[in-house]
């Protein structure tokens, strides 16, 4: 099961999900639910926080399929925009820094690798959604860099969860480029204000839902720039694993539905280059993993 | 005009002023606009974002006044439950580090202090209310700290702020305890985890209107544990100004109504001590500026 948050021709926001089998497809969950007399909210975070959505989606899909009235709430793709599936989250997007040993490598900060995981946030201003342009503010940086992330959005809150029931808080997956000033998240020391920039956060374009995902650490994971590939690695690759990423966020913390964490890039950054290749206007940068999507955006100046 | 976010008996919440000359009283707000049917939400964040919340304000106040009708919204402070003025912020909070020299020399990294802020944050669910405890996860940390803060409240949102229209921006101010896991804090080297412990953020008891306090930079703060003064200074003495870090945040980030910029603090935590002097349960931490009151919390133990 795929999710999204689309906008349609009318500039009305609805939660759709991706036709089985059928990508160009959509299928506007809220137009369905209307007709059952069903509850379904147009805010996907709204959703997240509401116990019984999985049920009730399985249920106007069986209804649908079985009166044959798919058809009737069917969008093509392109009849709609895509926003990011939580265009404004609750709070700043958790990420985590150097949770590949590669990307530490390439960084020259190997030695830095600790033995839990580092932590640091982006503002929700900063999300945007596939093809929405990352805007480059040349007035205060010149190096910014992409970083293709796996992320984890909850779905269940709590605190002091144990790794070993870590997935019952996971509700889906999406992708997330982890975009950064170089130059900002060194001057500043620490990473917050380097990482929170407007545009900084693209997100999406689906939130997979875990049991789409057999295996979150069994995923290919790649960065393109243009069509250059720039990053390729496995999920696998990850040092501190979703599980403990949430054990230990959570061990003095309470995680809420909607609650977004980044998990890492692997090696292969702009920075990571000889001399660093940063994103500059005219390229676009598209972070894939195959049973997710691609969340692609395209790169401009902002002044 | 301080204001404050208040509970009644009934568990209604409002919004109050507290009465001029009369700190132990408070006008409900929100009573006195039905009454004179005016529009004024009952979470002080909608407040914010609402364009004429001040005229409204003292429109209430003066025809309160001429009709002599303020004793019939007026509540007397042990009536109420105070909460924090924003008890869930819309994001994180925005914090600084190393702002009072004295402060980063008792660190023992004064050679830290850079040439532009040190940004970090803190999750909104460390958020609580004066007279609420701060309670310590023993699980996970034993060295709790205070920090006694000044926080700016963000009344007009915008981007690329200048420092000399800066105030254009504030709405006003309260005081912010940025209570710290130390050892959590060195531990995962980027600061939000040892920042974001539920609890670890108590704020108020009221936002001052920034046409009470003529000078920002012109206060004495002070912080307490139990009856024995531990941070003594003056606002004068921050390395980077209010204008400044609103300037430096807002250069590629917007900047929104009810965002909150804890301005750092100065020295006398409890890690300057040798030996540190951490929180422990029993003790109560109260932080002082005058002009704004007292923001006293006791310390429990969390499990």
């Amino acid at each position: 099961m795929k999710f999204l948050t689309g906008l349609k021709a009318d500039n009305e926001t609805f939660i759709g999900i991706v036709k089985e089998g059928q990508p160009d497809e959509v299928i506007d969950l809220n137009a369905a639910a209307t007709y059952y007399d069903l509850e379904m909210p147009t805010v996907f975070l709204e959703c997240l926080k509401s116990e019984n959505f999985i049920e009730t989606v399985q249920q106007i899909l069986a209804r649908l399929h079985d009166e044959e009235r798919e058809a009737a709430y069917t969008l093509a793709r392109e009849q709609i925009k895509i926003q990011a599936p939580i265009p404004r989250p609750n709070k700043n997007v958790f990420c985590v820094g150097k949770n590949y040993l590669d990307h530490a490598i390439e960084l020259g900060s190997a030695s830095d690798v600790l033995d839990v995981p580092m932590f640091f946030s982006k503002a929700p201003t900063a999300v945007i959604g596939t093809d929405e342009p990352i805007r480059i503010p040349t007035d205060v940086t010149s190096d910014i860099d992409y970083e293709g992330e796996l992320a984890v959005v909850i779905g269940v809150g709590g605190k002091r969860i144990k790794a070993e029931d870590a997935y019952d808080h996971v509700f889906g997956y999406t992708l997330l480029n982890d975009v950064t000033a170089r130059d900002l998240q060194s001057k500043h020391k620490q990473f917050l204000i380097g990482k929170s920039m407007d545009t900084s956060c693209p997100m999406g374009p689906v939130v997979i839902h875990k049991t789409s995902i057999p295996d979150p650490h069994d995923l290919v994971i790649t960065t393109f720039v243009n069509d250059e590939v720039r990053q390729q690695s496995s999920t696998s690759k990850m040092i501190f694993s979703i599980p403990i990423l949430i054990e230990e966020l959570s061990k003095a913390m309470t995680l809420e539905p909607g609650d977004i964490i980044a998990t890492g890039t692997p090696a292969g950054v702009g920075k990571g280059f000889d001399p660093p290749k940063y994103l500059k206007a005219g390229d676009t940068v598209t972070v894939e993993i195959k049973q997710i999507g691609q969340l692609s955006n395209p790169v401009l100046h902002d002044v």
